[in-house]
């Protein structure tokens, strides 16, 4: 089957690799239907993740058709039509009994990570019953494959995490794919004001169009002082942090109100500094988390009714023959303008 | 009336002043039964807190006796026994509306601070019937000193933010007043285990006998090392840090558990390095917090039907005659062994 391999740092090929094999009584062999690329494929290109070894076919989001199911696998049968959630649960460990999908003792993050992903003909997928989720009759599988990662990303360590309510104010510091997906599932909550940050003016154009009530370009380093003459000089209840770098969690320090939330979205490659001697007094809590996506099968009614509608998200299409490009053209999102981008296979 | 006034860092005097006048009329005048001395203070005299100007009268905890009321008063007369919160609360801003009493916008921790204190015959109290609390009937006064400030601060900043649950595992860094405090409270929930941290052998001994299962002395730079075995190489539910230096603050996110909390409860003068690039992952909670005294109402209640006990904090009684000689002890507590003191005017 064809397949996206990573070859180490700056380096990916499209290639011919064996289909996979049931391994494990709980493993399902889903056959790709549409896959996409995550920022998290671009930081493992740079680098940046120590668990993904050269060799390993990328991609943790999907759709697909299964193909074969392990003798243990009751709730799936070929033929079947299922969501791929990012992360894979046993169901049955301590965190998994808790909730903590993300930290699942014999799954969590795994696809395309530590075990081979979806940007391929084919992925086997461990833990099958507790990690995939049937595709409701007529549903728009592409839209579903923004289900896998970005949006329960955006609304579990963005959005609860972060605490919004009715008439909150809310910033979220980059508008990306992930800020944006915040964006979208926060206006669940009837915030009042939600204020979107980043340095490309598209993006903000975009965030307008998805709700955004201010945006504020912060190129000019003096996003705090707007965040702060937009709220009366309190700041915001929410800030969520999209980007994964110093300069923007130091900003949602600048701009949390007292007792409001900092809600870490961004993966981080380095420390960063907590100003403590001026928000210990501040009744302020700072959250963290890896996707559980404990709230799949909420979204999926989200977008079955109509509260959501995760195809604004996606710009660009491309089949896995092309999948070089769609790199390409996901990793220059600031020339290409792309979100997400779809990849038939 | 004698009074203890700080004048600069390093210099304190105890010294005749005026008698304290009503001001505004929701002031009460209260003469001072008993104070104490808290950490704050000799944090104020080492120059840190840049709020508290020289000549003002240090002290921000005691009961007393109403002595004089103004026209607005309505909860309480002259003659009426009364418990001072270190927070003054109008109950009217935005802030008090929810709670959020630490950050009323014409009171909060102002008493020793931005306003004279209680270290004194006489403090006035502004916002007197949302920031006085009537004593019951055969109350120990000297125990509810303690209920001033530091079993509220443990108890909200350390053991409710920190989410301490039933079987839950808890480690608290620093076996001072505040840290006993957060371990008297945390027994009201029923966790596992209690591991307390410290220096002070001798502090460590008053924590194994007020209910810490195990205790570490952190003298090797192995206390990490220690928690991690306790708890089968996962980490605490509830990290409490009770210090307020980067190296406290920092064996908080070495021990804290995936799922778990980081409950800030310390004062720090100076910012932390917050490891972001290994947390990001790790779905914790850190919650800063000044004090709001809301559950002073329930810490009464417990004290009065004997679920704590706040005479065990209590190691040394000075008249105000003499409190530079409790300063001394109390500042020089691994010689003295003082926990809390207290000061009757």
């Amino acid at each position: 089957m064809k397949a996206l391999v990573y070859h180490g740092p700056g380096q990916k090929a499209l290639e011919e690799r064996p289909k996979p094999q049931i391994e494990a009584s709980g493993d399902a062999i889903v056959k790709i239907v549409k896959t996409t690329i995550c920022g998290t494929d671009l930081h493992i290109l740079k680098g940046d993740v120590a668990t993904c070894a050269p060799g390993r076919i990328l991609g943790h989001e999907g759709v697909g058709i299964i193909d074969s199911v392990g003798a243990g696998v009751t709730a799936f049968q070929p033929g079947d039509r299922v969501l791929i959630s990012c992360i894979s649960s046993c169901g049955k460990c301590d965190y998994c009994r808790r909730g903590l999908y993300s930290h699942c003792t014999t799954g969590g993050w795994i696809l395309g990570n530590e075990i081979d992903g979806t940007q391929a003909e084919y992925v086997r997928t461990p833990h099958a019953d507790t990690s995939l989720y049937r595709i409701p009759a007529g549903a728009d599988e592409e839209a579903l494959v923004m289900l896998s990662d970005i949006l329960p990303t955006g609304f579990e360590c963005g959005v609860l995490n972060g605490k919004v309510e009715p008439g909150s104010t809310v910033a979220i510091v980059g508008a990306g794919p992930i800020g944006l997906a915040a964006l979208l599932t926060a206006q669940f909550y009837a915030p009042g004001d939600i204020i979107m940050i980043d340095l490309d003016d598209n993006r903000l154009d975009v965030a307008r169009r998805f709700g955004a009530t201010h945006t504020i370009n912060s190129g000019d380093g003096k996003a705090a002082e707007a965040v702060k003459a937009l709220t009366g000089g309190i700041g915001v209840d929410t800030a969520i942090e999209a980007v994964g770098i110093p300069a923007t969690f130091l900003l949602c320090e600048d701009i949390v109100a007292p007792g409001g939330v900092i809600a870490n979205v961004g993966v981080h490659g380095v420390k960063v500094d907590l100003h403590l001697e001026r928000l210990w007094a501040h009744n302020i809590t700072i959250t963290t988390r890896l996707v559980d996506t404990v709230t799949t099968p909420m979204l999926l009614k989200t977008v079955q009714s109509k509260k959501l509608d995760p195809l604004q998200l996606i710009t660009h299409r491309f089949t896995l023959d092309h999948i070089l490009d769609a790199y390409d053209t996901f990793s220059r999102a600031a020339d290409t303008k792309a979100l997400k981008v779809i990849v038939s296979a």
